[in-house]
């Protein structure tokens, strides 16, 4: 990898991720970021070059793993992160490597035939009080077995040991009406994964026999961690990660940053950061609530939270260091979900490139100094604004 | 490869290369072109479409051989030039296919350690003294060996004849108090390499045994041509090269382009041009001097060489001909080295795209008809726009 070759000591890197940052035009024909009052991001715009990026590429709408891995430099087509550890890392499971995380979900079962896939949403309280019972199940054939509630009929279980396969049918028949599948082995290695998890379904069973709802569950979604080579090996960055919700830790564990248990609120992560400035070269910091604005289809929301998050730019900048601001991806209020577009970026440094904008705006960063590229591509520029490469031949 | 099946005859071309021709902001928020008075450029901007070329990659600053082969349609990340096939091209040297190029350094030895590995940065007049002294060794083993001075301390040492390798190892040892290293072999081939190398190394430094600081010397950055077709084979011009500095000329040669001795001056360069613009379908001429007032990092001085370039290019503009103008690379003041930022492109023929600018500069060439996209790409719009490819398809 020519990046690899080039690589040399230099300044310090901040990627502050604004999540579901841009949107489309919602009132008046303007979006949420042109309706915003962005002082701090508009004079970082006048100043130094924006851009914008292409998630995945032409109409690829991302989960926030792609999105990530993109923006941290990894092919996201390359390293595919399957829905096991996602969910594993949503609730705030570590992951090790080896590990095999499964989606499940309580349902209903009469007559051997699933009669509610989700076991009448019972409440997240509800589910608490079943994996506590559940985590009577401690060990199978010598492979560790981590309950892990999620919300509503929802919960991770994670199995830890050696010779564990993602190989293995899902027991989730995908409709009501049908019986489980049993997790029969899809290739011959995975055998002894399916007789572990066909004694842990029988014990469970057992245990969960008499609940009214919930006697049942299913499972999908079976994935180990993809082998992927950490950070400070892709870049040569020691890198710090920090954010409030326990996806986004989760993923910046998953290439090996260093990251600090749940900060709860952005300020306190701000603060995680500032604790931490001497100690690393790459920084990550997780903003989520204009995600959850764009989610909500509420654009007053979604003005409000790009404000607040305005008003933490200034402890963004650091004397001597690179700071790029974007998003994973857009999350638009009138799809009121995750979207393919370009999403807005400046890096704020005055190597960084050719200043155009007046405002930090989907328009105007798609005129910008940094083109429009695949996320994928940002870490490069990063690095070059930082003096992190070399010349490329003589 | 698609463009050589839709090849046909059509128009010249001519490709003006201003090295290091864009920058970033000086003074005032402009750049050195923003700040220079460019009327011939801007009038040709105002008619004809304008874009921007990336030379290598998202962050990658490339060195004069890559900036080059990918303006001139080749992928840099293919074809590698070896550092001491540069370093020969810039001190003027013809190179074979076959040769071995290699870096010298005269140096000081003490009891059989290194004590200064630029022998106190000789003079370049003591360079030659002692270059004509080892230009007694003509010959080893069969192998035809050709010394040239570079400045001060540098020269290079080329090697010449059958089976000779890159594979031998650097007797630089990379600092101070050690002992060089021998020439060993690094594969089984390259042990006559190896062989030849330490015998030239025996004589040489009998030759320069009594010298008071350079009586050794360091070879490094072996290096043979890359197999690569000519610019004819490639897209079917027979093209000619012109350029006031070696390395420059070496580039053209490399590719296989005609390429005349020394022009003194870019006067002399455009004339050289005229006198042969019946007998080639394309043509690079080469300006050095933007280049050299931006790694100063004086933007004054790199206005100057910007209106001075400015000043020829009415000698450019030929009838039927498609002119291209852009720069290798960008090479900012504020950076005073090369740069990885999109250089400005602008091609003078009505074929050639939707005119968008007032000026040519950094800013408004990112938003042309002609995109951004990378230096390799250049050589397909210019092909097209000089109807030299036929219809893909029907």
């Amino acid at each position: 990898m020519l990046y690899r070759e080039l690589l040399q000591p230099g300044s310090k890197i901040v990627l502050a991720v604004a999540d579901g940052l841009g949107g489309l035009p919602i009132i008046g024909g303007f979006t949420a970021m042109e309706l915003a009052s962005l002082p701090n991001l508009d004079s970082l715009a006048r100043k130094f070059p924006v851009g914008a990026l292409e998630p995945i590429g032409a109409g690829i709408t991302p989960g926030s793993g792609p999105a990530h891995l993109a923006l941290f430099g990894y092919d996201p087509l390359k390293y595919r992160i399957g829905r096991g550890i996602l969910e594993a890392l949503g609730v705030g499971m570590e992951v090790r490597k080896g590990d095999l995380a499964i989606r499940g979900n309580f349902a209903t079962l009469r007559n051997g035939v699933v009669v509610d896939r989700r076991a009448g949403r019972i409440p997240t309280s509800e589910n608490r009080r079943l994996i506590e019972k559940l985590e009577s199940i401690k060990e199978v054939m010598g492979i560790k077995i981590i309950w892990k509630s999620g919300k509503e009929h929802r919960f991770v279980l994670l199995l830890r040991g050696e010779n564990l396969s993602e190989n293995v049918k899902e027991t989730d028949p995908g409709r009501e009406g049908l019986p489980p599948n049993p997790p029969d082995p899809l290739t011959p290695e995975a055998s002894f994964t399916s007789k572990v998890l066909t004694e842990v379904i029988k014990r469970a069973s057992e245990i969960l026999r008499d609940e009214p709802k919930a006697n049942y569950f299913l499972l999908r979604g079976y994935a180990k961690l993809p082998h992927i080579p950490t950070f400070e090996e892709k870049w040569g960055l020691k890198a710090f990660g920090v954010a409030t919700y326990p996806m986004y830790r989760g993923l910046a564990k998953l290439v090996g940053m260093s990251v600090p248990d749940g900060p709860e609120t952005y300020e306190e992560a701000l603060k995680l950061l500032e604790e931490n400035w001497e100690k690393y070269d790459f920084f990550y910091i997780h903003y989520k609530d204009t995600d959850k604005a764009g989610e909500d289809g509420d654009w007053r929301k979604k003005v409000e939270a790009l404000e607040r998050f305005d008003s933490y730019v200034p402890r963004l900048l650091k004397e001597e260091a690179v700071l790029a601001v974007t998003g994973d991806h857009n999350t638009p209020c009138i799809i009121a979900g995750h979207s393919w577009h370009y999403v807005p970026l400046l890096i704020a440094n005055k190597r960084a490139g050719i200043p155009t904008a007046w405002h930090f705006t989907e328009r105007e960063t798609l005129k910008g100094g940094l083109g429009l590229r695949p996320s994928k591509d940002l870490m490069g520029l990063l690095l070059a604004t930082a003096s992190r490469l070399k010349k490329f031949g003589a």
